[in-house]
């Protein structure tokens, strides 16, 4: 019987990133087979955004050099969207080539994290970015832009909301639709999510165009989420099973679990349209062929005990 | 550089539960010496309200057998609170024997808990707990009630919040000083625990006298906690490492842990006394005598890699 809270939204999407975010953090690579199966299991499940893959050179990441191979069989359907990572024009001819029709650039809000990611100070990330983008709206893509660190960096410490906004506005002042703010390392908390959130909206990027995307490595993103949802944040990232870093490792750097988050939505009776038994059954699928449990709490709570009686 | 939430309380108390309610969930059986050294360490760490063990009979939870023996041993300071699980007047003479100056009682708030924990139904129960608070208040002690079961229950599935209150109140008015809420099965999602409070707070029970007690077993507990803030609530029971349940069992049902709470306090600006790298320190140290890692993402995450260059 969910029991709603005051002042959250009715309805909220999930942008699904296990098989692009998830699976390029994972050390086992799957075929793309299996990255097929998946996200059509994830769509069967409800979800209506995925992440498929990135058109990063394969040099740099291995585990979606099967990009093109992926989008060749992935069932269609005009309700269903598969935004791709794109990072610069190369990228977007070989996306344009495969028919995709949503993309998204990645930036990064500090200088240590643009040079070590994108080999790039933030200016010429941003005037890698500009044509891409330029091309993609005049080819009627739909076009998502991450900032990364936006809270913390693992070099630079605290990150500045205002170095935040000024990044992240000069991406979305591209022609960007919509705006993720992303918690790469995990170490952001609620007051500043609502203080980065609301500095966005003063900046003139309201709520409609954004999005949060928390990692939960410090555990703090299902709070950090709930944070977001009463600021007005209505689209959600998260990774079916908690994919991305290896959880068993001592350091772990997964997404926000997409079940953890399905749990507290359904609780509070936010309208997401995903069936929970379903893509829990997909990440415990999902989990046997990466060769380990996944780390969601709620996928480990509604998978059967293997020492039950 | 902490950022504040409007709303939330400027100070919490962190109420400890690893060595009571962490190892009396864990397989493993601890030396008191260990326990000892847990809890002296705890306290150097800044928890100034740790439960220690319970005596409730060794039949049912042999981890805590040594309950005189840890308490001969623990390092007293006026400054620390040492409260202990007490049962029934048996449990109450142990207690006063062994200079105990705060017990806490345990209700459940279903028939079916009541049963199955305590062997009686809730009525019988708290026929059983009255006569231990009317003497333990004579004895001038400190009395906590716990209701278990407060959000959920296994075998009745959703807990009316009135049956709740009802029980609840009905601990209290034996002259109990504070109530746990105890979501004892991890259920609960925010707006429940919204309404759960207020519901305490209509009947006479007001944020002063409440603490909430969350398991982390669908990944709520943190979410739950910020609710529960936001709410008026600043006693908040927590697992330091999250012990509780073991997390590598498909059926995690571990404490929320104290470094997680900590570390969300600690970024609201939130003051707790706790030192969050001693806090880390101890959990390890105590995950080395389980024989397995902490669960918590926090200490994983504060804890140095193994494959770190």
């Amino acid at each position: 019987m969910p029991v709603p809270l005051p002042g959250l939204p009715e309805r909220v999407t999930i942008y699904e990133v296990g098989p692009r975010d998830g699976l390029q953090n994972e050390k086992a690579v799957v075929p793309a087979g299996v990255k097929s199966e998946f996200v059509t299991r994830l769509a069967d499940a409800g979800l209506r955004t995925i992440e498929t893959t990135s058109f990063v050179h394969p040099k740099w990441v291995p585990q979606l050099a099967d990009a093109e191979e992926l989008l060749g069989v992935l069932p269609r359907s005009p309700e269903l969207r598969y935004p791709v990572l794109v990072p610069n024009e190369r990228g977007l001819d070989r996306a344009l080539a495969n028919g995709v029709t949503e993309i998204a650039i990645f930036g990064s809000a500090t200088e240590t994290f643009a040079r070590r990611n994108l080999n790039r100070t933030v200016d010429e990330s941003l005037a890698m970015f500009a044509p891409v983008v330029e091309r993609a709206r005049a080819e009627g893509l739909w076009v998502r832009a991450y900032v990364s660190m936006a809270f913390g960096d693992p070099w630079e410490g605290d990150v500045p909301i205002e170095q935040v906004v000024s990044v992240a506005s000069r991406m979305m002042d591209m022609g960007c639709s919509q705006l993720s703010i992303g918690d790469t390392i995990g170490v952001g908390t609620p007051g500043h999510v609502t203080a980065l959130i609301e500095a966005f909206t003063a900046a003139g990027i309201g709520t409609d165009r954004l999005a949060v995307h928390f990692h939960d490595t410090y555990g703090q993103a299902l709070a950090n989420t709930l944070a977001a949802l009463h600021a007005g944040v209505t689209v959600v990232d998260a990774s079916a099973g908690g994919l991305g870093g290896c959880p068993y490792a001592e350091s772990a750097t997964g997404n926000l679990p997409t079940e953890d988050l399905v749990w507290m939505l359904d609780g509070l009776g936010v309208e997401t349209g995903v069936d929970l038994a379903a893509l829990v059954a997909t990440s415990r699928w999902m989990a046997g062929h990466l060769g380990r449990p996944s780390p969601s709490r709620a996928v480990q709570a509604l998978s059967p005990s293997p020492d039950s009686e």
